[in-house]
């Protein structure tokens, strides 16, 4: 059987269009974008050309957008930026963020820099609303709300907006982990109010090695990699032309075939969880499935028994791709700390599907006829 | 004309070897290494497969080698955490190292960290090794030594062994950017006295994007950039898959022709030099050149004068590309921290030639022509 990949939300296919577009500057185009010759300007060109791109497509200012190596250090730069420029001594976050925002607010915390609130997540997997507000009310101190829009585990989204309406109401900073949704959601950031966003490349068929991070131009702060003033003195080091080429390119594809590849995605994983609901017995679905929920990310949870708990390692010997928590823990990890943060009934096994515009309906049909073999 | 391409210290052409072994991770292999399935296993075997390379030519064991976006990364990382996790509280560096070594040990001498102090250079560019032994003989706390392996700009090299006796005999952490050597340079890490050293793929022949840390076996720090486990809980974020396989890739081939390589560039820097001392009047040389100078970089000083102020905007008319300083600070700096250090007369004009493989003797006289015609 070829290989079946439902494991979109860890990293995509790099598309050949996008590769093409980098083919120059894996070749000829080597020049150093920091020189000064006209050849390295040809460069220095090509960055902002993408970062122009980028601007546009998220309704930003080009000055808003700082290459970095990765959502991960994207993420790692807004918050400890925040508590250490912006005077925030009070980080709010959630149980069910990414590692990259957890370790480091757990970090700053343990450091004594700040102080760190976990806002109740609810049965359905979204922030609680109210106890965020209630915790914003109560702080004494300065505070930075982190809060991913969309969880790579189980799909749930905040609503963007009403969070930054709290953020504005009680002066916090406000940082979004936009990971999942930057090139498979319609940013406005003009009218969002939010001071950090970011994004990784891989995640929307883009190259591997490069993200993003958006600092509105309200705010100023200083650099985390420290050295060369490349990236406006944001973020030091030789830039990874290529990679930010096609971090430009994939968002550009991404963003011009919006419409139609998220209402394919979209039907996709409802006619994954429909087939799923008809055919295997007391499968349920966690996250908001039918709500405010990612078109991409679909999380089964299946009824815990000797065949369940092998469901993974079978999958893979069928050549299905899917996994159990978010891809850089799955080695270390005894389970998800997302689901364990509000599922009802955390004694079931989950499951990640995850899909992409190069998947097919006979793909799910295979998937869904293995799972129902294999359950 | 031709471009005549003598800037390979600010970064280096892409071999197309490497980017054949690079290839298969941009198209088909683009599983994520930290999937538990056997196609995200095989992106790990190919990391790991790197790391081992690497580890090998360097004489090192494997579990020393991280892979980083940069040297800059690499840096910051080794610097950050001699001081916040080994308990150096006093750093001795260079008033000549890179950007990314001295905005890093500024800023933690700024936030009260550490204590700071530059060893003395000579007039020929090197370290005063006396003075070192001095600072570290004073010092009542536990040091870094911070000292760059090869300058970048005039090609200086330390004694590394040296450096290394003083901080065994001292109880320092030895940290040297290896930036400009490492792919130019024959290490053996087992037989070094040192805690760290740096990697950038881009300078020698390898992508950009992509360095390596090597952390010593006997030292434990955390990790700078934090989120999921890669690279054994060491460096977070989703790995740079073609990055790193090119990497050491672009080592391996090195390692392979360094005999070759080495004399072969050696011999065009001395060509220039003989050249130039033939045909343009009062030209000197900033550095060592004869001496402990690494073979990749020719550092020229002319008399200040109406033509020779412009001599790297003529050059670059004339499709010659070389560099003033370093790349990174190129647009920003008014000249260059490195010669301003230790050069007995700053009032020149300083232009820096660097060499690779791939360049000519007929591109040296080339240069030179327009050089004497320029000057
Ligand atoms: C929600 C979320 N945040 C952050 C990250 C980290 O991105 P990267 O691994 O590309 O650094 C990921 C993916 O791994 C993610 O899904
Ligand atoms: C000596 C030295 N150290 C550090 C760096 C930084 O490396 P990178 O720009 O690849 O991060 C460079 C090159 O720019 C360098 O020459």
């Amino acid at each position: 059987m070829n290989r079946i990949y439902l494991d979109n939300a860890a990293t995509t296919t790099l598309d050949p269009v996008v590769l093409d577009a980098m083919m120059p500057y894996l070749t000829t185009n080597f020049g150093n974008p920091s020189s000064i010759y006209s050849y390295g300007r040809e460069s220095r060109l090509a960055i902002e050309n993408a970062r122009k791109a980028v601007a546009r497509i998220l309704n930003a200012h080009p000055a808003e957008i700082f290459f970095t190596s990765g959502g991960t250090e994207s993420s790692n730069t807004a918050i400890t930026a925040s508590v250490r420029d912006l005077g925030c001594k009070h980080i709010i976050s959630s149980p069910i963020e990414h590692h990259a925002t957890l370790h480091t607010v757990e970090h700053l915390k343990h450091t004594g820099e700040a102080e760190l609130s976990y806002v109740k997540i609810q049965p359905d997997g979204h922030v609680d609303m109210a106890h965020l507000e209630q915790l914003l009310s109560e702080s004494k101190v300065k505070c930075l709300i982190t809060l991913m829009h969309a969880n790579n585990e189980v799909g749930n989204m905040i609503d963007i907006h009403a969070v930054g309406e709290l953020a504005k109401k009680y002066n916090a900073i406000f940082h979004s982990d936009t990971v999942q949704t930057v090139g498979h959601f319609p940013f406005d950031l003009r009218n969002t109010y939010v001071h950090f966003i970011t994004g990784a490349g891989h995640k929307f068929h883009g190259p591997k090695g490069v993200g993003m991070l958006y600092i509105n131009e309200n705010i100023k702060i200083t650099p985390f990699i420290q050295g060369g003033s490349q990236e406006r003195n944001m973020r030091a080091g030789t830039e990874n032309l290529y990679g930010i080429v096609g971090f430009a390119r994939a968002l550009q594809l991404a963003t011009d075939n919006y419409e139609k590849d998220s209402a394919y995605i979209k039907s996709l994983k409802m006619y994954m969880k429909e087939q799923l609901e008809k055919t295997v017995a007391d499968v349920s679905f966690n996250g908001d499935v039918n709500g405010r929920s990612l078109y991409t990310v679909l999380n089964v949870s299946f009824p815990k028994t000797e065949k369940s708990e092998m469901i993974l390692f079978n999958l893979d010997i069928n050549n299905i791709c899917a996994s159990g928590g978010s891809a850089c823990t799955s080695g270390a990890d005894a389970g998800s700390h997302v689901i364990r943060a509000f599922a009802a009934n955390p004694n079931r096994m989950a499951v990640r599907f995850s899909f992409s515009k190069i998947n097919t309906k006979e793909e799910i049909d295979l998937a869904v006829a293995k799972l129902q073999e294999l359950i």
